[in-house]
């Protein structure tokens, strides 16, 4: 009978089995194959390693689920517990993760057994230690704790307590700030990743469609949310979807003033707005959508703030293309609702793409004054004009990507607010 | 017409009117009634600030959205950017969150508009400053910033990056690791919280029934999860599901072996085997269930494994009881598994509750060796026996609170393989 391979040394137990395993069951059968080529990966590697050198780093730690996922392809939901990409400058890259996900991360990568270095199970969740401590003294037994560390300390997932540990495990090394290295790496797409982007904008036209279509007076906002996330995860007959990053958010009545609440299982009413801001994914790859749904005569407000939405959405489109500005599509909209006496404290517009859990933006360009970031083809971006009002608001959003000429939506839903 | 409120000084703008108008919203209009009455809250920080006295802490920041939701009922989808909840040990608390959110947390908590601070927006994602920074100054207006300030430091949405800010802003503070003191406060429920989470349960009956009726060879693995979602956030009619804090993880044929892989478009395949780890939530109480099913003969390994781990599961459950240690639970799981020569590195189970993404454990008990925490009523868990093999794997799993006098479980679905 086959058994869980266990390392008897839970310390230091460098000698976990199961990847040694996994190595071998890979090449008979890859179980899940990377999104995208080896050439793909590659290139995205090669472009963190200039970013890297032109930083002057010599390590990068990247903790952020996203940018692992668009590193290495690995996809999996094991970031509950520490797990990290060591990228040298030069050299093997290695991830770090718990010791059940190992043999996951050979498998389903291309990353070799002696790339993924599994922390021994009984570091989880324990007072005294952290599996951080673990993979610090294994990267000094690597010569990865030399030198000039950058690592990711505004992600998710990357802890103070996991950061303390790294900092006394790696007493020799420089530890700075990666900032957003990878994340403004992933800003600008391969035609591939915008290929997926455009298959998750089919899913999303589906999904605002279905949402459209069922909410009714009387109908439980559950009930709703449980027609959006069938229509985005069964998505299209040859492409089915993935979780998104972000849950439905359908605040409705007076909470369409409030953007992020999710829902509840009372019913729809007559004579209220509804907010949806949905998204669909594939592959991991975003394509988020916002609409409003009035059941009943829409108040004079509601409808005039959405024409004059309509009006600043078709503004700042225009403005998008190569060479212009963050800031110069937020001012197209902006000359346009300041004509009607509207202000808007938020940006209008952030980079998306890859995306895990709490977020699929990017934390890289916002469509705001002062992001002087000049657009170039195959930058994407969801465009979201949410007007949060005292006790009522209204959103419309387009998810797409800058052009040789301007650009392209992924999604194909008439804009305007919906009246049943 | 309406407009959103905005501070005109962004920088050190303290005056943000939109919170004071959602509290005369919410005095006429509460949008979403917290799930508990005040009496249960209020019970909730008594033991979180007797704790907080017993290991000397002057201030707790906490920023785990589920010790946020537990301590005042908030629950928005906001922690995608920075949001904390300051405890002093006496006076009101203070909740920190994003301009846009702030009127959100007002008209949906018990929270007064004078209790909801709001970073401006200038500090979403800037290279150059951080929404901490302003918090950090905001907490030294308040007199906030002094004595022993006790700080989550290993929760998934507080950065290494956020903690660093905190530290520069509070320069006469002493701050140290709070652990997981509000964490071990929820480890104990309350009768009402039980009821929840049996709610949960039952939603998970359904949904695992679900499940397992709809697999079958040819069926898209993304189609069993629509129908999975679909049940999950149905629910049930006088209870509306919520989002679970994991995804659907069904790791299918030589994935078996692999425990955190979630799905794919590929159907499933007569001969194989599919592990469903799900949830159920209910107002952001959990219960989850691990089944695994078999397309076709399975092999001799997994029905035996099948039968020794029901075994194994009996034999933990009966070990249940109040005073009885964590590690003893696992002990007679151990003892039935050992006898037929087979091991488990993980822990075997832990503590269940309240959830957001990444995790519905929290992150206190395991039941492993070494955990000596005695089980006392109304302890709950989720008992997971995982076996992740070379290539092969089995899941069954219960999810139970510890009575007066063994054990209740939530959901009810049959034990052992199901064989299709």
């Amino acid at each position: 009978m086959y058994v869980l391979s266990q390392s008897t040394d839970h310390v230091y137990g460098r000698a976990v089995a199961a990847p040694q395993q996994a190595q071998a069951l890979k090449e008979g059968n890859v179980v899940f194959e990377p999104n995208f080529d080896a050439s793909e990966y590659d290139a995205r590697l090669a472009k963190t390693r200039t970013a890297m050198a032109e930083s002057g780093f010599d390590v990068l730690v990247v903790g952020d689920p996203a940018n692992i996922n668009y590193l290495t392809g690995y996809n999996a939901w094991s970031f509950y517990t520490p797990q990290v990409l060591i990228i040298p400058a030069a050299g093997d890259l290695v991830f770090y993760t718990r010791e059940v996900d190992a043999s996951g991360a050979v498998m389903t990568t291309r990353l070799s057994e002696s790339q993924v270095r599994a922390f021994p199970e009984r570091y989880v969740h324990q007072p005294d230690c952290h599996p951080m401590d673990w993979i610090a003294a294994d990267m000094m037994e690597k010569d990865l704790g030399r030198g000039t560390v950058a690592v990711e300390m505004d992600t998710a997932y990357y802890t103070v307590r996991a950061h303390k540990s790294l900092e006394n495990g790696l007493p020799g090394a420089t530890i700075v700030s990666a900032q957003e290295l990878v994340n403004w790496v992933r800003s600008v797409k391969s035609d591939l990743e915008i290929a997926k982007m455009r298959t998750a904008g089919k899913i999303m036209t589906n999904v605002m469609t279905t949402a459209l279509d069922f909410i009714e007076p009387g109908v439980r906002q559950c009930d709703a949310v449980a027609e959006i996330y069938a229509t985005a995860v069964r998505g299209l007959p040859d492409a089915g979807g993935d979780f998104t990053a972000i849950v439905p958010m359908i605040p409705t009545g007076p909470g369409t003033g409030i953007p992020h609440l999710t829902w509840s299982d009372k019913p729809f009413k007559q004579g209220e707005a509804t907010v949806l801001e949905l998204g669909a994914c594939y592959e991991r790859y975003h394509s988020p959508l916002a609409r409003t749904i009035f059941l009943g005569q829409p108040p004079e407000r509601l409808v005039s703030t959405a024409d004059i939405v309509s009006e600043g959405m078709e503004a700042a489109l225009a403005a998008v293309r190569p060479g212009v500005l963050a800031e110069d599509v937020e001012r197209a909209w902006r000359d346009v609702i300041s004509r009607y006496g509207l202000t808007k404290a938020t940006r209008i517009g952030y980079s998306i793409g890859v995306g895990y859990p709490p977020d699929w933006g990017e934390r890289t360009i916002s469509l705001r004054p002062g992001d002087k970031t000049a657009l170039v083809p195959n930058m994407t971006f969801h465009m979201i004009l949410g007007m949060w009002m005292d006790g009522w608001g209204y959103e419309l959003s387009e998810s797409f990507v800058v052009t040789e000429t301007g650009h392209e939506r992924f999604a194909s839903v008439p804009w305007g607010l919906t009246v049943k």
